[in-house]
């Protein structure tokens, strides 16, 4: 049950305390503002993790109350679950599952190749002490090191915009992956391009089909312009 | 509106006319079940494409009456637009465009994978009237003739079950790729493995994690059995 407090949201962030570039809060915040709520973004920093205060290892997470909801997936779900009475971001029931497949999609199939161009630009824009844990982490879940990782960047880029196929037929017939209006599917194809957008990546996303970077652009200007105005990596 | 006549499906047909391997073909078949429609399923072969009958250059086309619809999408809404008093494939209006993307996941980025696997099996089942004009088309699109593609068969079958990440997640969670109950984003993916098993490549799907596994083995028992008691190449 939803308490009478402000929620808090921990979300990544930066050695510039404004920029927030995580794939998985983003999706958090758009939920969050699609039904109208305001939260408090908590910064968090990688060495904080599994802190007491969580006891999770990730980012993001939230307090509602006393309440800890950890995953972007679980708050999406508990955001619906609490508060019915506003708009809903997955629609009817029988397209929840539908909406989780396409989160697998983007974590699974698009994420990589795309985490593949941007992470060497996260490292650089972290906080100098989450910088030896990220570099050793990443580096072992992608097998290479950032400096390789850079030389091969344009050919990630590629593989990245190619797994962009299905986005550009589904934009193609409709103005949102959800249809004629946005919801947690576009959420979560969006924090994909907010993590390109905000570690300094825009020209990345500017290379994609013409009805993906419409729908990108329509994307940035949702709830006050909350994706266009946020921070960039300078 | 629904004509009176029974529907009749036109499906590609090997040179064994019993064999029916195409995926397009298959998605429609599931939905035509879904819905428990019979239909007279005319054998269709690719030299015969384009003809004064149907117009169109590829299956599944299907005529109810003397009306045309072709496209497996397409057949798919209208099944449901036709026969709303008939079980949903779909679910409610708001997962339609949910499993639109789903469905492009499947034919542009697990396809294409699929489809350099199975490929030179397709060529050896095909009809010999039809097996020039699919040689010429296939080598062209996938830029590679059938001898080097078999070369490499065991790289894209490796490719091909890496893209099933989505899906292996989806189905440690839900029973279906719909959620508790199959729908039309199953049948998607269904007729892609449909495509690997009646080309024989049921080794393949076998080789994907259980969870799909089990979910493949679910499926073929769906509708008293329509896809395990589909006849495949010898």
């Amino acid at each position: 049950m939803h308490s009478k407090e402000r929620i808090r949201l921990y979300d990544l962030a930066m050695a510039d305390p404004s920029v927030r570039v995580s794939p998985h809060c983003w999706k958090a915040r758009f939920a969050l503002a699609h039904k109208g709520l305001e939260a408090d973004l908590v910064p968090w920093r990688f060495h904080q993790r599994g802190s007491a205060e969580s006891g999770t290892a990730t980012v993001p997470y939230l307090f509602d109350g006393d309440q800890l909801i950890s995953d972007s997936w679980r708050i999406a779900v508990y955001l619906e679950s609490c508060f019915p009475e506003r708009p809903s971001h997955f629609g009817s029931p029988d397209a929840v599952p539908l909406a989780r497949m396409i989160n697998s999609w983007i974590d699974l199939t698009v994420m990589p190749l795309l985490g593949r161009v941007v992470i060497p630009d996260v490292f650089e824009a972290l906080d100098p002490l989450d910088q030896p844990y990220f570099r050793e982490a990443r580096q072992k879940r992608f097998g290479i090191t950032f400096e390789d990782l850079r030389a091969e960047r344009e050919s990630w880029s590629l593989k990245f915009l190619d797994s962009l196929a299905p986005l550009r037929r589904q934009l193609s017939d409709n103005p949102f992956v959800s249809g004629t209006a946005p919801g947690y599917a576009d959420y979560c194809v969006m924090g994909a391009f907010m993590f390109a957008r905000c570690t300094g990546n825009s020209n990345l996303i500017s290379r994609a089909d013409a009805s993906v970077v419409a729908w990108n652009d329509r994307m940035l200007g949702l709830f006050g312009g909350l994706g266009r105005s946020a921070p960039v990596v300078i």
